[in-house]
């Protein structure tokens, strides 16, 4: 297990849960579920059980080091790394993962969101633990593939092909990544059943990343490569303080996952979701009989259902009359919107940023 | 004018219209109509033309009177009277009137609710000074009456005879009263044509009052009747401390108004409304083009139409998906209600009194 190591990726703005989730206290640092931890918590604690505590590092936006600090006060404080500007997955993971091999050469890496809810634990753990073995075995790179339920527009797709030879059989080869389909070719993907979603949770040693990453991004390799005397120093904040700000704001799947020739899916049915909707969050959330999805602990309901609120714990809540709304108070902003209308959430927003500026968002 | 007085009643608590009227901040203290004015200054300045300032009195709970005198702050402190108990109105208007008549046996007399919107304010000064007239010429106790406009089972009807004898023929005299009658029964009245709505708005001369209060309410009348050497003295206030609570809890209409045969209605188009119900709120106020009437400065509706919001300047409300939604807040109190399931509230009023006691109502 000493060489088992992860990755939170924790520098996400979940503006599409505006005004829950604000720049200034995005989803991950939320308990949007109302289940007593924020889904970094969560995430972290569904890690513990997979890498040693001191093998799981955070990676954030500077002004979220605080945040994460109080909310994780076990995570050694070198562990929680901090980007200087705002870039996709792609600079983060290599940033995180030249660090971790700079520790151990030979580390194997899971790198997982921190604003996913994953139900089934024990056959997570079991899946990771799976696709450490195979990563450890041979030079590839694996991801966590999800059957899909529906022909969603939102998500990566995965093609996979039969691959008879493997030990565990639930890890395919990757044939094709089809990033956000139209519905018309996402309907087609889940008719042919060869296709996955892709989770965004990825497993690999820290020589296969490296190794792939200096293949198909070479020059942000090189950008990172260039501090490798500087990593676990003194000198690593200021180099990547000058360093990471000349990344490409490039998300992993597109850098890497797409070009790589070594890749494999591992398909795995272990309840997840990635909350990337109030709709998905409203699904994975207890509701009442009235099928109400309530965080808050003074709300009454009158001829209501459907709803999700999330509200402050010391407000009292009223509300009657309310069928699939969403009803979300945060920070002295008050939102209530049809649930099925909640892509108005992204106007909403960009009307606000336009006439009262940040201040709210 | 100099004998022109006014009472204006105070002490209401307007729980229909909970959380933005509560217990502690009822109705009439607050700008439910946002038009820069609380609906007792609004009151006030109504009467302002119409008799001297010092000659206007306020009634209001003892609970009240700072909020009074914050509000009213010309007011001389000494016009500023205090209910040691909550009654009705009609131990409301005697002890204000037993006051007055000491002061001046000659007073004439206006009472008004301070909680009622009346849109025609010269019509208004007009009725009340034809009102005040008539009160000075003979022994009489008049009420101003308005056009029903619909069969409204809230109201109390005063039905009235042809009286061709009058100098101001919109005088009429009164044959009967009937408080909230039936629907069937409403709708009568309205297709007789001879039946208004009593606005609660009385005009008499302190005498003609107490001639009937004392015909009509013996037992309260004497009761005030101890204290005539106590008015307008330092002993009042204890006086009114013994007295009041044992005054009985009854209204002005029953006790007095429908039982004595002097009495007249002015029948007056003077834009009345009781601001009785959100409906009846929501008609009054200033609408935006798709007909919300919103009181509040930041708040955004999209795709919703016919809602009345009443919110603090300083909360960000985005509305989106709403049709005929009561949506208000205040005190950390949010209530989102159908409009025109409106008699919900007070059913809600109810529950939350019994579940969380009196701290949110």
């Amino acid at each position: 297990m000493k060489d088992n190591y992860c990755i939170i990726m924790a520098g996400g703005i979940g503006s599409r849960f505006w005004p829950m989730s604000t720049t200034n206290m995005p989803k991950q640092f939320i308990d949007v579920l109302g289940i007593g931890e924020t889904l970094l918590q969560n995430t972290f604690k569904r890690f513990e059980t997979i890498c040693p505590l001191e093998n799981i590092f955070i990676v954030t936006n500077e002004s979220y080091q605080d945040i994460v600090k109080t909310q994780l006060p076990n995570v050694p404080i070198a562990n929680i790394l901090t980007e200087p500007a705002r870039r996709n997955t792609a600079p983060c993971i290599a940033y995180a993962t030249f660090k971790i091999y700079k520790l151990n050469p030979n580390a194997l890496i899971v790198v997982a969101p921190s604003d996913h809810i994953i139900v089934k634990q024990d056959t997570f753990r079991k899946a990771i633990k799976s696709c450490f073995k195979k990563a450890k075995s041979e030079d590839c790179l694996l991801t966590i593939g999800i059957k899909p339920t529906r022909p969603d527009t939102g998500y990566g797709y995965i093609q996979f092909k039969d691959s008879p030879n493997e030990i565990d059989k639930r890890i395919k080869k990757v044939k094709t990544f089809t990033e956000k389909p139209d519905y018309a070719l996402a309907k087609s993907f889940i008719k042919s059943g060869d296709f996955l979603w892709n989770a965004g949770i990825f497993v690999w040693s820290a020589k296969s990343f490296l190794s792939a990453y200096e293949k198909h991004e070479n020059e942000d390799y090189n950008l990172f490569h260039d501090g490798l005397d500087f990593y676990n120093t003194e000198e690593e904040k200021n180099f990547i303080k000058r360093a990471y700000p000349m990344t490409k704001n490039i998300s992993i799947d597109y850098a890497v996952m797409e070009k790589a020739s070594n890749v494999y899916v591992r398909s795995s049915v272990i309840g997840w979701s990635d909350l990337g909707t109030w709709g998905s969050l409203y699904q994975k959330m207890n509701k009442d009989i009235n099928n109400n999805a309530i965080v808050g602990k003074q709300v009454l309901t009158y001829n209501s259902n459907n709803c999700v609120v999330h509200v402050p714990d010391n407000k009292l809540v009223v509300l009657e009359g309310l069928d699939d709304y969403i009803i979300v108070e945060s920070n002295n902003v008050l939102l209530v919107c049809k649930k099925h209308n909640e892509q108005f959430i992204k106007q909403i927003v960009s009307d606000i940023k336009t006439t009262k500026g940040d201040k709210y968002i």
